[in-house]
């Protein structure tokens, strides 16, 4: 069996609710190429943190300085979401003690995705560009999807690999 | 601004991507009857948690015998659901010292839903009997879909008064 986590902000916890319905034999909405008789996967836990305070109250780490702060909720540009989002992958595979955490986290760009695993680093984005403070909802709405999908593809990917 | 938080089993999270979505002016499914004019929410994080180990390392408490755990997932009756539930409400509130805090799991029953703020505890559940082993995904999403839609009608009464 092979435990998943993930602490999402701009894919709103549904990388981790596609993972659980696979593994629970009724997918959502993404296409799966794998079958869950190849891969048996638990989700432990699927975390939707959209705020500064969440990041440092449940993950735990002290976020980069946002560009901007909305609300308590943090706005960066694409490099330094792949930062966070690796880091978020980070630390809730070590709190969790999964064999892959899975973090997500988007604002003005096309957002960053990583997935990480005891042997891999894989550090993506979505192929949308939006930015959280001015495009239409439309546009947000896009990048999540365009976001879950990828991460779900990659996961996919590597889990040969590990 | 009010501050809440989830930890959701049985409703993955939809509690918590309904009240963002309405916070950020772009209300999803549920048809709310207050104005984001009126209630300044933020969400702090939504926590879907279906595990046991889940909840140890991240809520940091033990979970009550569970009737079964299936692949990790723990599974109980009505009764033990409501007490799990308060208790997962308490500890999220507490870890990110939100004003409201919001559990829901539900094993075999209709499932037990907490919310919680300083001064009151509500406990409910949803209003559709499922069983977890053995009912179809049809009457699980059931369940899952009038529990996500009490526990925001719950928290649409009780906003008025803390």
């Amino acid at each position: 069996m092979i435990r998943i986590a993930t602490a999402e902000c701009f894919t709103h916890g549904k990388i981790a609710r596609e993972i659980h319905a696979f593994s629970q034999g009724y997918p959502l909405s993404y296409k799966w190429t794998i079958s869950p008789k190849d891969y048996r996967l638990s989700l432990i836990a699927g975390l939707f943190i959209p705020t500064i305070s969440g990041i440092r109250k449940i993950l735990k780490f002290e976020p980069l300085p946002p560009t901007e702060v909305v609300d308590d909720i943090k706005v960066y540009d694409e490099s330094a979401d792949k930062k966070m989002a690796k880091r978020m992958a980070e630390a809730i595979k070590d709190i969790t003690r999964a064999d892959i955490g899975i973090g997500t986290t988007a604002g003005v760009g096309r957002g960053g995705i990583a997935i990480i695993a005891d042997n891999m680093k894989v550090i993506s984005s979505s192929d949308v560009y939006a930015d959280l403070r001015s495009s239409p909802a439309t546009e947000i709405m896009k990048r999540q999807k365009s976001g879950v999908e990828r991460a779900l593809k990659l996961l996919e990917v590597i889990l040969p690999h590990i």
